[in-house]
């Protein structure tokens, strides 16, 4: 598996269809999932964990979808990478260097001392890496996208997410499903 | 399990005791995991893909053991880590954007037109991890190590390899293993 999942990719994915959504058109979980043709429940997952890293926040009752939390110009790249995969590190240090047999199980103190010149360039490449994804927000990507989206597409889907949300809310107690 | 996973630490660990090393002391991959106190079998492992990636080169018969194909200053952190690792990427982009229901299994050409905006992203995050393993090799990281360790830790190590390369090579025939 990469290191970046695809939870991350359809997340991101996900998130770019709220920004500037309509409040009455707001998604569910569910919606998304169908609309992009992916498993419902990873998707539902994956908003689990966006709204408790404060990225999307779940509109009350059957009738609310999820909308973005913030700005989409604050939601970085790394925030949904750290919201989906925890901040699992690139590089999980073993300190192979205590274990030399020369040492017979007790590490001299310079053996240990600061951080291994290895697990430093790790933690260098690591830094570089979420330099780059914090660079990049939803914003961007969405204006990068919306250059090249075909206007009658974006139309069709505020159709099919306008219709979705009325069918969740439109006949109370008789709602297809609920936000998640 | 990490992305750069302990196969590229373990190699750096054991590719750091051949810089500077003798010819008559080269050790043989075993050598290398026994006194570091890791597995003799995954340590073969990672000196075959050393050795096909031209970092390393055996020496001949039982007694040969291994030593840089380059000098130290010529192997990048980014070379060992291709070379265990098989170049994998950090993002396994699945092309999400082609599946959305409303093209009903024919995307149309604008939205899979060049890279996927989030692919980029991830790209270019890849791409500054990777200038970052680039700019340090070897030769760095073993200068940064000279600083800290014992000079006697050193003349042992030299002694315990050597003592090793003698029982492999010293009687013909009798040979303890070998250069794998």
């Amino acid at each position: 598996m990469a290191h970046i999942g695809n939870g991350v990719e359809y997340a991101l994915h996900c998130l770019l269809y709220l920004v500037g959504r309509q409040a009455e058109a707001a998604p569910s979980a569910r919606d998304l999932a169908e609309f992009q043709g992916v498993s419902p429940s990873f998707v539902a997952k994956l908003f689990t964990r966006l709204e408790k890293a404060g990225l999307v926040r779940a509109g009350e009752g059957v009738k609310g979808g999820f909308r973005l939390a913030r700005p989409p110009e604050q939601v970085t790249v790394l925030a949904v990478v750290d919201a989906i995969e925890g901040g699992k590190p690139l590089f999980d240090c073993r300190e192979v260097r205590r274990n030399c047999v020369l040492y017979r199980d007790a590490p001299p103190s310079w053996a240990t001392r600061g951080v291994c010149g290895i697990h430093a360039v790790m933690r260098e490449a690591e830094q570089e890496m979420r330099q780059a994804l914090a660079r990049h927000t939803l914003a961007d990507i969405a204006a990068g996208v919306s250059v090249k989206v075909a206007p009658q597409h974006l139309e069709a889907a505020e159709t099919w997410f306008q219709a979705r949300a009325a069918a969740r809310g439109g006949r109370p107690g008789e709602g297809k499903g609920t936000a998640r």
